[in-house]
């Protein structure tokens, strides 16, 4: 079984695919995003792992608008504790350090270190992981990468600053996708759906395709609105909500969302994850 | 009556803010978004201007964050159709260029041309108007940008491509921002207010803050959900809807919003912006 994760050794996605398949899975890394949806939907990869919201810095817009494109579908997910490491090339010191590459979302969530070293000029590349290869293949002495500790001990660099994030609350939810659908095992409780949906130009719209959920007492988990490509501003509305599609219940809202709405597509229903970080235990 | 904006001369900032108050305001630059909430919080500028949404890249989720984060308040908004101009020095050839520099929403806006040309490196900036600064400066003549046409003008560059963006839809909405409110004349027909508040976190509950709309219907125009910093994903909704918060059905509905959420902040009420450009008047 082979699952794809975008980037390098080391990267989150690796790390959150190893989390979710443990060791049987053989892991392939793409260049990009776009890469990890291509491999799974020409059937060389079997699944892919990429995150699609990260609790400080918000979603990644770009995976969304991947998942609807691709026609793939969702068969799980994965939260994964986010904790960054600056890393440098052995015998490099934290004072000689002028720049720091990593992914955009990694200076996100580490605002408070970055503002604490006003001279550090950071240079955004497309994985953390990747900024980690780069230093070390470059044997750049005057520059630090933030990401895993575990590209740390991959690629046998040095670690300058250890859990650099901003608060311990910093997760990022990966999505398991597949070609098709695979629902978890009937009489699962703990059962997400994600669907994805356009509504009429029209008063009270988005409230009706929600009052279908909310009639019927099932939960939304997740509601996130994106632009609909070369419409102005018109919306695609992206909700994840509480059970399973098969069971009754959750099978006449979404055939009551059908009536409502111009675009309608099941993305996936899977098992909800739960966090495994004990500061999250501690608040239930 | 100094108007802050993010960026250099040539910036869509700039562009935006001439777009508003004409020729009469007095434009300041300021290096980055954050910069344009502190002048204007600290009475430096009068006015500043800030874009929070794309038509194709979506939401600019650093400026929804700084607008809760400051305390300032939404006095306008402009609809500005955005087109990207590929831009290098005098005497540079379209076929030597191998490295692009702009912001990364450009980049997101122009992925079809990017596509054409595989061998280009994209280098991410914080500004458009700074890539263009930035070529001129060092002279580099393997590099080119994407910014504004008036960027081109302004730094007396040449244009390599015209519109290279993906479609001509794309438009991009920014926000006037200034210390306290600053409501449109009582009457005016065609007013948005925003707002943010968070919610209970019980089944229904934003189908409850959205009812408080729907039952005196009251149109809403845009929600966008933000993970509230520090809280795992809790969400904090921002709220576009038809009306000035001043007139009593627009009051009813704050006063019964309030009721029913554990967090409430008015940022504004003012004047709805049409799009000028002929290709949205036919759409109506």
């Amino acid at each position: 079984m082979t699952v794809a994760f975008a980037g390098e050794r080391g990267a989150f996605g690796e790390l959150a695919a190893k989390e979710y398949f443990g060791k049987k899975a053989v892991l392939a890394a793409q260049p990009e995003f776009g890469d990890v949806f291509r491999s799974v939907a020409r059937g060389r990869c079997r699944f892919g792992v990429v995150p699609i919201e990260n609790s400080l810095a918000g979603s990644i817009h770009e995976n969304y608008d991947l998942l609807l494109e691709s026609n793939l579908h969702i068969t799980g997910e994965v939260l994964l504790r986010i904790r960054h490491f600056l890393i440098g090339n052995k015998g490099a010191s934290r004072r000689g350090i002028r720049r720091v590459f990593s992914h955009p979302q990694a200076f996100a969530q580490c605002k408070k270190f970055l503002k604490r070293f006003p001279h550090l000029t950071v240079v955004p590349v497309s994985n953390t992981a990747w900024a980690v290869k780069k230093i070390r293949n470059e044997d750049l002495r005057d520059a630090a990468a933030i990401a895993s500790q575990q590209a740390a001990v991959d690629f046998d660099m040095q670690v300058l600053a250890r859990n650099i994030e901003d608060t311990r609350w910093n997760t990022t939810r990966f999505l398991v996708i597949a070609k098709g659908p695979c629902f978890p095992a009937l009489g699962c409780t703990n059962v997400k759906t994600s669907v994805v949906f356009s509504t009429k130009n029209i008063p009270g719209a988005l409230y009706k395709c929600m009052s279908v959920f909310a009639l019927r007492d099932i939960n939304l988990h997740k509601i996130e609105s994106r632009p609909v490509h070369g419409r102005g501003f018109q919306y695609l509305f992206y909700l994840d909500f509480d059970g399973d599609a098969r069971e009754e219940v959750q099978r006449n809202a979404i055939n009551h969302l059908q009536e409502i709405t111009t675009f309608y597509r099941f993305l996936g229903s899977y098992p909800v994850d739960k966090p495994r970080d004990p500061v999250y235990r501690r608040r239930g």
